[in-house]
């Protein structure tokens, strides 16, 4: 039974670190977040394990397993985080997370008597090269922002935008596990089918309609088994955790290959996410209502609890970042595209579980599901370029005369995800950034 | 390079076992069938392993692989069949797939000096209870049949049954591989959301419409590197080879909730396949010239080859059966719903494959395509109940005074796969069988 997200001590803003640089204001990653990731040092020959963020070190959790600090669940979940992926950890469920997040922050905390055996098993967050956090066996991809979903409706169907299925589904499709890489993703652009404008004969070649899509992954913690649905109460404890993703997307294959089946190669040439985890413990004191509006039908009783229309939501700031080639050459940082925040999105969390399961759909350990492009209500914190340029017919300013409708070649996407607000210590997701390269001749 | 598929001795007719039962006229498994699965015996703790079909037995690879018959790329290839998944195997690729049928074959003539050292390594057919061959990481359905595809628009588009990009793209979408099992399979009646005709606001149900799908599944081979796209010169080299697929279907969840992303909980509660996987080489004599009508348009360059054109289809037999559980309890045996071949399918293996990875999505060893639910050119050839039904509105006598349009609670579907013709030898794919269990409440 999922209660309200608990606050306790470790979510503390007062709360302070023997790792001086996690006490940075504004920092990322302070001792109330712990984020997850996969990890060795860059250029080492190292086993691949995981990893848990504070400020500018990594806990090292094979080290740390080795230690001798951690005892019980907290012990188990230590030395599961401690294998080159994070499946087992996943797999132990929210108890175990939960105790092994507090026996961090309690070893982690100013004044912890473990401060010399633990000291040894910090790795300097520059030096690291990152993995995939788990392995993925399947992944799905939502289309949980009904401000994206309007938007892109619009320029297909001016007079009907919304689908009817639309504010009783949370709609979704598979996607492709084997093209998902970490951030550092680089990639062809992709080639394909399209039907260029008034033609009836498509054609082949690379896509003209580059784009990316601002969603947040979901990682799956202990799945459920075939034919056993998730109900909404159950619901977040089957998330170990969120990460950015950018759902790249080549709009010009997507429109020709799309019916009736859905996306399918204009998406799975890449998929890039964030090498940290944030658990959605220490995304508690964020919590916030869905934004469904009033007169909108209530959810279906599968898809409803009184804590999920109380506290469902998350506000989790967003935003989109570009740097050309050009720009990287000229030493110019990256320029802002747009900015929101998942506390927009129309379906929470817990519904998109309850919503994949509710068939006997089986969720596995280490699964990814994709939130779909979050869009904010106003056209500035549209996730895609496809909004932002009005379906490129509106050029963005990037750089002086430098402009995109979508994404040339060289071109790097980053996202940026945290969560703030008074009287809480801030919590970072770090970034995730992605590559174009020119399509294979 | 793919050749035209050669014939070679593996393929005489007049060859013969020293495992009598393979010798069987009308046997699904003789000496030039020699298809792969994983298994145990039925209520032993043994571990999982490869095995391969003759006669009424299946040759343990792990026995074989100890036997110290095989030699060179044959006994790397018999080595990794041993292992409880067949995704080394598969990964070794073509050559090695080649040296390991070639000296199965050899080692399987009447005659072979090494009878006595293999006769310790066979297995009845009957003990063995099987596992998925591979472990599967992406699955994606296709959507080859231009029959099926037409007669499932003409329901919901009777002006333009089909879509403008079908004869130009194999249209497909990603499916869910945690729900994939084998042959056995039992899955409760799935629940979710439709739209009952005539309402606006959905339900939330047991599927009132649950089908399945007739379909081949296509085993990935050795993989292709991400952004490296495969040519159709090379597509046949990729595939291990085909086994029988069940793509069950809600239709009633699926109408709901498929646009605008495609099919997802209307599909992925449950997939069945056989546990037979039977490789390109042994279906060798029974390719075919594609089934595109004169007057179709030329396949896009990256889709046509002239080996394609001459040979890229297969003439597969494929039956699907139904048997209620008041037919069990008569005793009565299963009704034949439909009977068909992939000879009618528009798009072939190759070009299924060269569409998947011209974007430079790669594939991976043990990755499942589907080849979408196979239908004839006539009504009576049709893989589904929506089409043999006419969309659920003429119900099909299956039994005396028994009448379905969608599967009811109980009810076991199977098919059945082969391939023959005069001059060759029989090639079975075995069944796929699985059963609809009552929702849960």
């Amino acid at each position: 039974m999922t209660l309200a997200p608990q606050l306790d001590a470790t979510h503390d803003p007062q709360a302070r670190s023997w790792v001086d640089s996690a006490n940075r204001a504004g920092g990322e990653f302070p001792i109330q977040n712990l984020p997850f990731a996969v990890f060795r040092r860059a250029g080492s020959g190292e086993a691949f394990r995981g990893g848990v963020a504070i400020g500018d070190h990594i806990l090292d959790l094979a080290a740390a397993a080795d230690s001798g600090v951690f005892e019980g669940d907290a012990a188990r979940g230590i030395r599961a985080g401690a294998l080159p992926s994070l499946n087992t950890l996943m797999q132990l469920g929210a108890p175990v997370w939960r105790a092994t997040r507090r026996a961090l922050f309690e070893n982690l905390l100013v004044g912890s008597p473990t401060r010399d055996r633990l000291q040894g098993c910090l790795v300097d967050r520059d030096e690291a090269h990152y993995e995939l956090p788990a392995h993925i066996g399947d992944y799905t991809d939502f289309y949980a922002s009904i401000h994206h979903a309007t938007a892109v409706g619009r320029m297909m169907r001016p007079d009907s935008p919304l689908l009817a299925n639309y504010k009783w589904i949370p709609i979704g499709y598979h996607g492709r596990s084997s093209s998902i890489g970490v951030s550092g993703q680089t990639f062809c652009r992709p080639r394909g089918q399209s039907l260029p404008l008034g033609t009836a004969m498509p054609k082949v070649g690379p896509s003209l309609r580059l784009d990316y899509e601002l969603e947040l992954g979901i990682f799956v913690g202990a799945g459920n088994p075939r034919g056993t649905p998730i109900p909404m109460a159950d619901a977040e404890d089957h998330i170990f955790g969120l990460c950015l993703l950018n759902d790249w997307s080549a709009r010009d294959i997507q429109a020709w290959e799309y019916q009736p089946l859905g996306p399918f190669l204009g998406k799975n040439f890449a998929t890039t996410i964030s090498p940290w985890v944030v658990t959605l413990e220490a995304l508690a004191p964020f919590r916030v209502a869905p934004a469904r509006p009033d007169g909108d039908p209530e959810p279906l009783p599968y898809l409803n609890s009184p804590w999920n229309r109380d506290a469902g939501g998350i506000d989790i700031r967003l935003e989109a970042w570009i740097q050309s080639e050009a720009m990287r050459g000229r030493n110019e940082p990256p320029h802002r595209l747009s900015s929101t925040s998942f506390k927009h999105s129309y379906w929470t969390l817990a519904q998109l579980v309850a919503h994949h399961t509710v068939n006997g759909c089986d969720l596995r350990a280490g699964d990814l599901l994709g939130t779909g492009t979050q869009s904010g209500p106003t056209p500035a914190e549209a996730g895609s370029l496809l909004e932002l340029s009005a379906g490129g017919t509106r050029p963005i300013e990037i750089a002086p005369e430098e402009h995109r409708t979508f994404l040339q070649d060289g071109d790097s996407v980053m996202f940026r995800g945290w969560c703030e607000k008074p009287g809480a210590a801030r919590i970072g997701f770090g970034e995730v950034i992605g590559s174009v390269l020119p399509a294979r001749m």
